[in-house]
C-alpha cells in the first residue's frame, strides 16, 4: 500500500503544484477564504467525499476577529464576479464569513483520524519584481496587499493531494478520516469555531503541520512533534467617554483616551509569574478627534501570552481587570472583544514514535529530524483542536514539514520549494493508512472516556 | 451701654492677658483640648453661664480626624496629672475627645446671637530663644512640638471677656446669647461635629472673627466681613492588597503601593473646573515593608479645595471614583477616611455694614477697614457654621481683627501684640449688644423659613 | 465725510452680498486660501492698492500647521482647473501655502492704521438641506468637508468693502493704511507669520473684529472691545522608538505608545497655577503598526491653554519638560512641532472709547453695546498683532459686530444676516477716518517709544 | 588522613557547638559584626593563622548598604560595654563597618584555595517560648529583633573547625588556604567589598556552601554543585523637588511624590527578556511631609533580578533610565545608591565530581546527592566570588549541607540540627586537604589563562 501512495503521489504532483499557485494567486485572509472553500468543496465533492461547509463546519458565534459585513461583501462580490471562482460550489454562507470546510471518508468501523489543513492568508503586499518567482513566473497574488506568505497554499493542495489518495485506497482502510480545512488561522482566530462545533470531540488520531525552512533546529525532512507554542489571547478594547471643549467645559468631559493610557501602562506592568514566560502588548492605541475636544473614543489592539494556558490565563484575568478599572478611573465604559485565542500545545510522543518509525520503514527516502520533539515558540491555534482531542483520551501530533525557502516566512519575499507538496502527501497519507489499519483502537479510547 | 463696656473691656485686660498666657503654656491640638475646656467650662459656670460639655455640644460620630484611643489616653494622662488642671470642670468625656464648651445665657425672647471661638493648638515646635517674648517671659508652650502659633489662644481670651461682658449687661438685652467655644478647627475637623448636633439651626445673627496681620490686604483694626474661603475636604486613603516574595511568586502579590501611585497620579490629572479655581495634592504616601516583598499596604493624605463648594464636590468625586478605581486596578481595597471638612463661605454684607456702623458710631478709636469685605484665600470651617445659619435664613458674618504679629502665623517664632484681646472684646460685646435690642427679629427670621 | 461713507456702504452693499457668497462657494483652510487670496489680490489691485502676496506678508519659516506639500499641490491643482480663479493674480507662492495679502494706502504724512480681516474656512460639512438658505439659494459650499462655518467670508468681504470706501475718501486721510488679510487664523496658526515679517511693527492704531451672535452678552450691534481670551499653543508630539516582535523580543523594543501614555498622563497632571486658569488636552494619540508589534510610532495633537500670557508659558514650558522625559523614559526620542498660537490680549480702552463716541455720533443708526468691553472665552490669534502694537506704544482694540445667527458658529447649519456687511462696513470706514484726521499722532506714540 | 580528620571533627564537635551558641546569643547584622569579628580573629591568631581584619579585608567604597555612623556607634557602645567581647581582638575599624576576618595558611608551593563563611545574623525578632530551643536551652538571641535565622552562625562555627583540622595537617598540605568570612551577606551586600580588596584574584579552588533543610530538592546530606542564582541589584532611589503650599501657590512645587510614583509605574512595566526570567520590584515608598504641602522628598527601596546576569543588567540599565526620566519629568533630581549586589552563578562540574568523589571514598558515611548540581532560586553574593575566581581559570563550587531544620529559614521558629556542624567541617576539611595535595595545579591554572 505504501508503495501505491508514493506512487500516486508522484502522479498527482504537477496538479498539486497548479493548485497551490491557483490559490497563491487568489490569496484570501481569515474569514475572506470564499473563492478558497468552494475550490476545495467542489474537488471533495468531485472526488466522492462527504462535505461540509458553512455553518456545518463552524459555530458561527465563535469566529474571533470577523471582519465587518462591509468587508464581507465587499470581497464577496469581488469572489463572485472577478475572479474564475467554481459558483457551484460557493455558498451564502461562503459569503458570509462561514468559511472553511470538512471532507469526511467514511470506512466502517475504525479509529477517527483527523488531518487539519489551514488555508487563509496573510495582509502583505507581495514582492513584484522578476527576482520572485510567483511574479517571474506569473502566479503571484492578484489582490494588492494579500499574500500566501506563509504557506498554508502549500498546506491546503497537501489536504487535497491526501483526499485523492486516501480515496484511491479507502477499500483498505478502517475506520474514519476528516480531512479539516480551517480558516483564519493567522491571529489565531478560526480554531476555536470548529472545536465548539464539536468536530474533535470524537476523534482518536489528531495530524498537523506547518512548512517550516531548513536552517532551523530540526535536521531532517519532517519532524513528528512539536510542543510549547504559547498560549495567546488577542484582545481590542473599546473605550467610551463623553467629549467637551476642552477650553471651555474641561469638567464635562470624560476622557477615553486617558483612560486607555492608563490602561496601556497598566498592562505593560502585570507582574511576571514564576511558573513561566508571559508576554504583554498593546500594539495600537488610537483616540481622539480634534486636539481641542476631550476624546470620547479610543481602540486599543493588546495581546496576552503565557509559557502554558494557565500563564495566558492569569495574563489574560489581569488585563480584564486593568482595562476595566481604567474605565473606571475615567468614568469611562470599557468593551472587550476577544480577536483571537490560542492554548499551548504538546504532541503525544507515542504517536510521533509510531509516525517516524512508519515513515523510516515504508518512505525511507524521507528523512526523519533527529530530534523527534521541536519546541515552537510562536503561537498556533491548531492547539485548541489538540487540547480537544486529548482531553478525550485521543492522541494528537503537530509536525513540521521542511522546505527550501527563498525568505523568512510573512514577509513579501516568501516563497518555498514545491517538491515539499509531494512529501507531505505522502507522509500523511502513508501515516494515516497505518493508523488505519487498527480496528480496535476505538474501543481503547472510550475506554479512556469512561475511566 | 457701649461706655459700659469699654471700661469693662479695660478692666479685664490684665485677666485676660492672663487668660491667654496660660492658654499659650498648656496648647492642645484637635480633640485634645481636655485642659482647655475644662478651664472654659470652670469660668463660664462661675459667672452663671448655662454650660453644654461633651457630648451636649459635640455629634460624636462626626467628629473628624479624631486621634487614636492611645494617643487620647496619653494627653489625658498628662493632663491630669502635670498641669494644673481645674480637676472639677474635666469631664470623662472631656478626655475621650469630645472637646469644646458652649455657654449660654437667656436674657428672655429675641433674637438668637452665636459667637464662635476656636480654641485649638498647633503641631509646631515653639522658638525657646530669648528673641521669642513668651519664652523671654515665661509662657511658651509646656509641650515641646505644640504651639499655640495660630492665635486660637488669642480667639478663646476674648471670647471668654465677652463672656463677662455680656453678664454683666444682661439685663439691658432680649434673646439668647450662644459663645461657642470650637475644638479642632486646624485641618477643619471640629466644627461639622458643632453644626450636627443642631446648635446652630435657631441662630439669627452669627459672628466670627480670626486674627490677621496689620500687614495684609486690611487697612484698620477690623475688618467686619470676609469671604471666599476654599471649599475642602481632607482625605486619608488606604489600601490594603496581598504580600508576596517578589523574587519568588510575584504574579501573588496584590500590589497596594502602585494602586497608591496610580490613585496618586490619578488625583493630578482630574480635570479643571470651568466654574472656578481647584486643588487637590497628595501630601504623603508611605507604603511597603521590605524591598523584597510586594507591598500589601499603602497610606495617603490627600486634599481637595474647589473656589465654590459645587468646585470642591466635583473634586470630591472625582477623588472617590479615581482612589475606588485605582484599588481595583491592583486587585486590592481602598478606604477613605473623610479627617476634614470645610466649605466656601460669604459674608452677609447688611450685617457687616450694621456692625461696621456700630463699631464708627460707638467705639470711633476703633478704625474700620475702608475695604468691608475681604477674600480669604484659605480654608476655614467657619463656613459650615455660617452656611447653617444662613440656609435656614440667619445672618452670618467673619470678622477680622488686625494686630501686629512678630512672625507669620503657623511658624515657630510667632506671637501677637495682645491690646487686640482688649479690642476684640470690646467689638464682639457691642456688636451683640446691638443686635439684642431688637426683640422682634426672631419672628421675622421665622417667617423666612416658612417661605 | 461720515455721510459719504454710510452712502457709499449702500451703494456698494449688494457686490459685497456677492463677494461673500462667492468665497462661500470656495471655502478654503489655513494655508490653501489659494483662490481667496488671489480674489483679493484682484479685486485691492484694481481698485489701485499697493498690494503684498506671498513672501512679502508671510515669514515662510513661522507659519504655523502648514499642510503636506502633496496637500498644498492637490488643492493647487483644483483651484487652478477647476474653480473660476483669477490666474492673472494667483502666483506660484500663493500655490506653496504662502497665503494671505496685504493692500496698503499712503495718504502722506500721518498715523500708520492696519485693519486686520481672517479669510479661511473651516474643515465642516454643510448642510445640503434646502432649509439651509446656502444650499437654497445655490451658494453652498463646492467642496464637500470644507465650509466657511466662522464668518470670515464675511469679515473678507467687509476688508474688501472698506478697501473700496477708504479707497474713495483718500484725498481726505493722513497717515497710511493697511488692510491686512490673515491666512489660517482657525488653529491660531497665522498671526505669527504676518507678526514676524514686521508687518506690524510700525503700526499706530490696529482694529480688528469678529461676528458674534445677536444672543450673547453684548446688547447692541457692535462692541467696541474685548480681552482675556485664553493665550494657547497647539503642539503636534511625535515619538519615534524601535519596534520589536512584542512575543520574541520584547526587550528589543523601544515603546513610543508608552512614551505617548505617559506624556498624556504627565501632562493632564500640570500643576494648577495660582494667577489663573489654564488647560491642557491631548486632543488626539494615534500610535502603533499591529498588535504584535512593539509600537515604535506615535503621534499626539495636544494643546496648551492659560488665563495669562505668563499661565501658558508655564503650562507650555511644563509640557515640554513632560513630554521629553516621557521619551526618555522609554527610550524614545521625541519632536514636538508648534501647530498654533496665541496669546492673551487687551484692547486699549481709549481707543475703543474714542470708536464708540465716534459711532454713536457719526452713524447713530448704529447701537453701541452697554457694556464697552467684554471677555471672550476662546482663543485668537489677533492677540499676536495686538500685543506687537502694543508693545511698540500703538493702541489696539478688537470689535465684536453682532448679527443674528441661524446656527452657533463652526456648525453645519451656520448662517448668518448681511446686513452686518453693511454695518461692518461703515464702522471700520468711519473709525478708520477718524483717526486719520490727526496728522500728528505719529509723533506721539514714538515719543512713547523714546520714554 | 582523612580518618584524622574525622577523628579531629568528632574531637571539636563539642566546642564547635557552644561556639555555634555564643554567635547565635550574640547575633549582629550587616557591617555591624564587630563582636563576631573579634571572636573569629582571637580564634584564628590563637590558631597561629596570618589574620587579615578591617580595611585589609575590605575596599571600604565597595561596601553596599552601610549603616548610618550613629546606628555604627551605638553598636560599637553596646559591644564594647555590654558583650562578652574579646577586646584584645575589637579593632576601630571594626567599629567603623569594617567588619569580616581573612585567616591565611601558608604550606609553600601549590593551589590557593579559598573558603567562604558568611557571619551575619537578620532581622528578625526570635521566639522566646519554650517550643524554641534556643530559648529553652539559653542560647537565644540577646539582642531583641536581631536574631541568626539563617544559620550563618553554624556557618561560622563550621569554618572556625575547619580552621583547627588544616592546621593540624599543615604539613602534609601544599599551597595556601585562604578563609573567608564574610559580613554582610544579607541583601547581598557583603561580597563586593572583597573581592574589589583582590582577595579572589590569585585563587585556583574555591568552594562555598548553604545550610539547607532536608525537604528540599536534595536527597542526601551534601549537594556538591548548585547554579542559577538569580542576579540582582538593590537600589535606594531619594528624589529631591520643591515644597508649596498645596493650595496657594502649586505651580511653585516639585513634586517628588509623584515623580516616585511614576517612577515605581514604570519599573514595573520594564518589558520582560527573551533570554531568561526576569524581575522587579519598588519595595517600600516613602513621601511628603503634610498633606497641605506639595511633597519634596520621596524614597523607594527596589530591586531588579535576571535569571542571567546579563537579564540583570538589562534590568538594571531600564530602571536607571526610568528613575531619571521621572526626576525629569517632574522637575527633581533623582539619586540612586546601589544597597546590593550579586550575579547569577554556576559550580565547576569538573570541581564538583571531584568533591563528590572525595567524600564518597574517604567519608563513605555521608551520603552525597544524586543530583549533583542544583538550582538555587534565591540570590547570593557568593556569586561575585566565584565569577572573579573563574574569569581567572580558577574553578568554584557552591555546596549545599543539609541538615534537619524546625522551621524555614527567616522566621522567628528557626533552628537546625548541629550534627551538620560536624559533617561540614569534615567535608570542607577533607575536599580541602585533597586539593592541597596537588602542587602542580598552579601552574595548570596559570596555563589555562594562557589559553
Amino acid at each position: 500500500m505504501y508503495d501505491q501512495i508514493t506512487a500516486m503521489a508522484k502522479e498527482i504532483f504537477e496538479r498539486s503544484v497548479a493548485r497551490r499557485r491557483d490559490l497563491h494567486r487568489h490569496p484570501e485572509t481569515g474569514w475572506l477564504e470564499m473563492r478558497t472553500s468552494a475550490v476545495i468543496a467542489g474537488i471533495l465533492t468531485e472526488l466522492g467525499y462527504e462535505v461540509l461547509t458553512g455553518s456545518n463546519v463552524l459555530d458561527g458565534e465563535a469566529r474571533l476577529g470577523l471582519p465587518s459585513e462591509e468587508v464581507l461583501r465587499e470581497h464577496a462580490n469581488l469572489v463572485r464576479e472577478s475572479w474564475n471562482t467554481p459558483l457551484t460550489y460557493l455558498t451564502e454562507e461562503m459569503e458570509a464569513g462561514y468559511t472553511g470546510v470538512i471532507g469526511i471518508l467514511r470506512c466502517g468501523p475504525g479509529p477517527v483520524c483527523a488531518l487539519r489543513f489551514d488555508i487563509d492568508a496573510l495582509g502583505v503586499l507581495e514582492d513584484e519584481s522578476s527576482g520572485h518567482r510567483p511574479a517571474r513566473e506569473g502566479f503571484a497574488s492578484l489582490c494588492p496587499g494579500v499574500m500566501h506568505a506563509c504557506g498554508h497554499d502549500g498546506h491546503t493542495a497537501i489536504g487535497l493531494g491526501v483526499a485523492e489518495v486516501l480515496m484511491s485506497v479507502k477499500e483498505q482502510l478502517h475506520g474514519t478520516v476528516k480531512l479539516i480545512f480551517q480558516p483564519a488561522e493567522e491571529g489565531v482566530r478560526g480554531a476555536r469555531a470548529i472545536v465548539s462545533r464539536g468536530h474533535l470531540d470524537n476523534v482518536d488520531y489528531f495530524i498537523g503541520t506547518h512548512l517550516a525552512p531548513l536552517d532551523g533546529p530540526d535536521d531532517g525532512a519532517v519532524t513528528p512533534a512539536t510542543y510549547g507554542s504559547l498560549a495567546t489571547t488577542k484582545y481590542d478594547v473599546i473605550y467610551h467617554g463623553a467629549p467637551a471643549h476642552a477650553g471651555g467645559f474641561p469638567e464635562k468631559g470624560r476622557n477615553a483616551l486617558l483612560a486607555a493610557a492608563s490602561a496601556a501602562m497598566g498592562l505593560a506592568a502585570i507582574p511576571r509569574h514564576s511558573e513561566g514566560a508571559s508576554r504583554v502588548n498593546t500594539g495600537t492605541l488610537h483616540a481622539g478627534t480634534g486636539r481641542n475636544v476631550i476624546p470620547d473614543y479610543a481602540k486599543m489592539e493588546i495581546e496576552l501570552r503565557g509559557e502554558t494556558t494557565a500563564v495566558n490565563a492569569y495574563m489574560e484575568d489581569s488585563a480584564r481587570r486593568i482595562c476595566e478599572a481604567a474605565a473606571a478611573m475615567y468614568g469611562c465604559t470599557c468593551e472587550m472583544i476577544c480577536m483571537g485565542a490560542a492554548d499551548s500545545h504538546h504532541s503525544d510522543l507515542a504517536l510521533a514514535d509510531r509516525a517516524a518509525a512508519l515513515i523510516e520503514r515504508e518512505l525511507p527516502d524521507i528523512r526523519v529530524s533527529s530530534v523527534r520533539n521541536v519546541r515552537n515558540w510562536g503561537s498556533e491555534d491548531i492547539s485548541l483542536m489538540m487540547n480537544r482531542v486529548q482531553s478525550h483520551g485521543g492522541q494528537a501530533i503537530c509536525m513540521r514539514n521542511m522546505t527550501r525557502m527563498e525568505a523568512p516566512q510573512h514577509t513579501a519575499d516568501f516563497d518555498f520549494d514545491e517538491t515539499v507538496l509531494e512529501e507531505g502527501i505522502r507522509i500523511f497519507s502513508a501515516v494515516t493508512c497505518d493508523l488505519m489499519q487498527d480496528e480496535t483502537c476505538k474501543d481503547t479510547r472510550q475506554r479512556g472516556e469512561n475511566k
